[in-house]
């Protein structure tokens, strides 16, 4: 099992050199990342956007094109679009934003006829490894689902358990997070939480053990999962953390990185090939996880 | 300014000892903190319950009841009733909670003939030392109020901001914490934070400055809020963090305490004095923390 962002790292050596196919890469951050993934092998590119623009910034940085392929497009609707056909055809393995608005590149991975989409849920997966925990945390959603139904929560998880099965882990244990361990009917959550662990008692969330409602504490903590009495397989040993909404994703995520010192990766999963959408304010390192979640993820 | 909890017990020390009113005092932990804040010179306890059972468990952890005034009662809700009028009509400054419900205490504290109201909103304050940053963090609402309104979040405000002053923080900034730093109609969150800063701005909340939306990176680092372009004072520098619902609150504080290994204090705060209603969960220094925070905010 992967518990640790080198061990990831090692994994999408094994698992690449995939190509990716990076929409409108006329950015500076965007090529280097691109550049240090590459020369990790992880990935071997394929640039898509303003041609002119892409060679003035490589030449810029110092990051050499010759063994890249560069697709000249007009805007980055078109880039995205092409970045996105490449996928869909086989000729690149994943798609990675680069200088364009996150709604343009999704507009076209939505779409019906170019598009990546199999019936699921976009939504974001998050990996974060805090210090003095033996395990990577999976967590979910951060960014995509702003309110999610129950049946929108089924997809969130199955496809944050698809990135726990690609780091090894066949069969993790998700918690279903809320602010009490017990079922409140006037905090929806909680319902949800009981109604997403039936399920997977009924066979229909499968690969994982899910367990909740759960605050927090209980989820993460084994000594507080007993301090309450709560006797579950997750409780206290959750790989999975899944937050009722955006907000407590969000900064369930932020918290877990500025307050937890976690290194941190992210992809959008629920398309027919993980999708890295790195933030300009990343670090280095967690563009490099991402970049490498997103290949260890398509190669399983 | 108090930026330690060292220094919170100091500030207790000095405002101190105030009369505890301890509702259903029957208990071993609550005997512990209890003992362990009076020794500290915080607090002079009056002990409210079964009088046989608290002699009994007194004597059993060696606990000196010898130059304490304890009030045998008939049940747990005769003892929060008088824990509060004892509150009520000054015999003591503050009530905390003991081995009963947090409902049963609630109750009585909410009681129009004997209780402590005065037409606010109560609400859980947390106060958290995250190592590494230069202050204590003033979190709300992570346990009362499940879904606040805009008019909610004004009074969790005013109670977050009432703590900040007792810190010796004589203006506080107030992040209102989102997923996002747009205000976007799709999420109600962002809306809300929205008012809550023109409020600030016409002088409708006083004493602070509000700020955001802010996703909590921007709210906590200056180096993410540069990043996005944000200038605001409030923008990575804020003392007081505010989040939309229970779920969001109540895992924020959490992952400060078990990602962030946060040493914490909290009380309930809205009512005319402030309540401990420390839980069985929490460490002794954490009980002791609450205890002085609840008797500084009390001696201001």
């Amino acid at each position: 099992m992967i518990k640790t962002f080198d061990d990831l790292i090692k994994a999408a050596r094994r698992a690449g050199p995939k190509t990716v196919a990076v929409a409108a890469a006329q950015d500076r951050d965007v090529l280097m990342a691109v550049d240090n993934a590459y020369k990790y092998g992880i990935i071997n590119p394929v640039l898509i956007g303003k041609r002119d623009d892409i060679e003035a910034i490589a030449r810029d940085i110092s990051v050499d094109l010759s063994g890249w392929q560069v697709i000249d497009t007009a805007d980055k609707i078109e880039a995205c679009r092409k970045a996105v056909e490449l996928v869909a055809t086989g000729r690149a393995a994943l798609p990675m934003k680069g200088f364009v608005d996150t709604s343009v590149i999704l507009k076209a991975i939505l779409d019906k006829e170019i598009g990546l989409m199999t019936g699921r849920l976009l939504s974001h997966v998050g990996v974060l490894a805090v210090p003095g925990y033996d395990r990577l945390f999976v967590q979910s959603d951060a960014a995509m689902n702003i309110s999610p139904s129950v049946e929108d929560k089924v997809h969130i998880i199955n496809n944050a358990v698809e990135v726990a099965h690609a780091l090894g882990n066949d069969m993790p244990k998700v918690a279903v997070i809320c602010a009490v361990e017990k079922v409140n009917p006037k905090m929806p959550a909680t319902v949800d939480a009981q109604q997403l662990v039936r399920m997977n008692e009924q066979g229909l969330i499968k690969g994982c053990i899910v367990g909740g409602p759960f605050a927090l504490d209980n989820a993460v903590s084994v000594e507080a999962a007993m301090h309450k009495g709560i006797n579950h397989p997750v409780a206290g040993r959750a790989d999975v953390l899944i937050t009722p909404d955006i907000e407590s994703g969000n900064i369930l995520n932020k918290a877990m990185e500025y307050f937890g010192r976690a290194d941190k990766a992210g992809i959008i999963m629920g398309a027919s090939a993980p999708i890295v959408l790195t933030s300009r304010a990343s670090s280095d390192r967690s563009k490099l996880n991402s970049i490498a979640l997103a290949v260890t993820v398509a190669g399983k």
